[in-house]
């Protein structure tokens, strides 16, 4: 059996720290840097997922936290796991369902063992252990599975912060110990707030273990742009080389231009979904709001180089009327053009590391985005 | 130029009312008995145009009031019309916004001039008048429109139900009067409550005019299944045999199956696709609802013998997550397996009817779709 992931790297801009490579699954290739859109339910949201692989996607993310509340591990497992429950044949990262426990769930309590809490949904009770959050990935089909971590807010005091991340780390360690031999990859995940020291003695702990793959937990939580990028600039020239690193919950264009100029291989984030649905369109001159009345008698398409069905078919008039009209055919059309120019933003990452100026291209593009944010 | 509706008859049931041919306008050919789905604010709800004509369906409704509101038929016009604002190439039927402005609409006041109202979204103050619906339906670039009706309640006094049809087939005249050389067909509508002699005596006038195809209004308004169906058995045997006829707002499978055994060669309803973003789906073996807890574990597609995405790809199991979990993509299956299910039913009904064998189809259906109402 092949090994559960491969990573190669095939270029290195000369300017930065970006590179691009091929990562590969059982299942699919992901050529990175990758973006990976969320499916939180078994759904990409408002997405049929032959739309989501037409637009190239070789990838998504699955929510092991609203997965296992509902409809159960048990049952997408039935199903020959979350790629034959909701019919996609590439690959799925989870996560471990830490965060959310963190920021949705009811009363929990930490423990050593793993976290108690409430679902959000009905109050059930439910617990949560590193080994229990690799049996929910692996019930899943998992192709990437991610470790248990704690995500505490950046204002804890640095005493918990310290205790937290040395927890993480035995549950890492629990994690690893728990994978089954024919189990998807693990990765594990830097935490420490906003602390270089706190987040370099973690990244030492969890680098000597035999993770796939690392990632960066804990940002893009609120702690603003800058704070993200100087994180990011310190820790990711850190991490080991090798292997694949995954910078989660990012971004904004913006973030994920910048932080792929600081080495980073692996995006997820609900932004390009979630947006779509309130009436935010992505354009290389910067976003789109069709609650602007501006847009009410546009005949032109949201963006005349993107080549989507809905730039391809519509105006931002019949966009924009559809939005008013709260119809669902538009947060179709509005996340079918979102996630297009994520995909296209992602080749085109990889196409200025690989003809060696990517430092020039990010700076133009992150003028480019910011020049034009009126729409 | 083509005239803008033709209509030639194929096949008469022996053993009932039952009749199939084929309707053309200047955009496209319809077999009928043909059922068009209901797209209100330019969008079939939940679904892209082009998974509609997929399907297989030529036409489809659109309404004037929703329109002329929102997004305005100007609007609509200057995007070369309703077809190419929504990206639909085949036909469309607009009603009068009559019906809506009477079930819909506020503080609306009659005189012979038309009808004066505040619209149900924003309470601004429009105006219809016979001559406005067809203007509004010539901006839209309706391939067959209708006259400007009233509808008023099955309970109101005789004297004003016989006031109200005797204003409609003067409305009705106007209508005729206002149609531009190069429009759409044009269709009267038949009212007159649940009283025999008014629908006939109504009847008797409007097919003296020259539409193109005549419609019964006033039924499916909630005055029950025996009584539509004692209407129906009444007045379309009186209505002219060489132009088609078309039941307003109608209906159910069952609905549907009765009055083409009366005659009726047209359809539009609602059902399908509201239904289906309630979680009701359409089966050969009558409706099954999502929201019923057996169906959480079943790995069972909707219907076995249907063909649609839904029913080919995913599970009752998971169809229930996704109306548990509210998401659009449950809502987009739901539709597209519900008008999957329209078609096959139009074109059973068809086939019955060529084969001569309509009545006892018909029979053995109705059986089989009320027998198993318990999913």
């Amino acid at each position: 059996m092949l090994p559960p992931l491969r990573f190669q790297i095939h270029h290195r801009d000369p300017q930065s720290q970006a590179r691009s490579g091929l990562l590969q699954t059982r299942r699919s290739s992901l050529p990175t840097p990758v973006f990976m859109p969320v499916g939180t339910l078994a759904t990409v949201k408002a997405m049929d997922t032959k739309e989501v692989a037409a637009l190239g996607y070789k990838i998504i993310l699955g929510n092991t936290y609203h997965l296992m509340l509902r409809p159960g591990e048990a049952n997408i497992r039935r199903h020959g796991g979350l790629h034959g429950f909701m019919d996609w044949p590439n690959s799925i990262l989870t996560d471990s369902g830490g965060y959310q426990v963190f920021s949705l769930a009811h009363r929990r309590r930490i423990s050593e063992e793993g976290v108690t809490f409430l679902s959000h949904i009905d109050g059930s009770k439910h617990e949560l252990t590193p080994e229990r959050a690799i049996q929910i990935q692996q019930d899943l089909g998992s192709d990437i599975m991610m470790v248990l971590d704690e995500c505490p807010p950046h204002d804890v005091k640095p005493r918990y912060m310290e205790e937290s991340v040395a927890r993480t780390t035995r549950w890492a360690e629990r994690c690893l110990a728990a994978r089954g031999p024919h189990a998807g990859a693990l990765f594990g995940i830097v935490q420490g707030g906003l602390d270089h020291d706190m987040r370099a003695a973690h990244l030492e702990q969890l680098q000597a273990m035999a993770f796939e793959g690392l990632a960066i937990g804990g940002l893009s939580v609120g702690e603003g742009p800058e704070a993200m990028d100087d994180m990011v600039g310190f820790i990711v020239p850190r991490m080991p080389a090798d292997r694949p690193r995954y910078l989660m919950g990012v971004g904004l264009p913006a973030d994920i231009i910048r932080a792929v100029g600081h080495g980073i291989d692996m995006f997820d984030c609900v932004v390009p979904t979630r947006n779509a649905r309130n009436g935010q369109l992505f354009t290389w001159d910067g976003p789109m709001q069709l609650r602007h009345a501006a847009h009410t008698e546009d005949l032109r398409p949201v963006e005349a180089e993107c080549d989507c069905e809905a730039c391809r078919r519509f105006s931002r008039a019949y966009l924009r009327h559809l939005y008013k009209a709260n119809e669902i055919l538009g947060m179709r059309l509005n996340t079918l053009h979102n996630l297009t120019f994520y995909a296209e933003l992602m080749r085109r990452i990889r196409t200025a590391i690989s003809a060696g100026n990517y430092a020039a291209w990010a700076k133009d593009t992150l003028e480019r985005l910011g020049a034009g944010q009126s729409g």
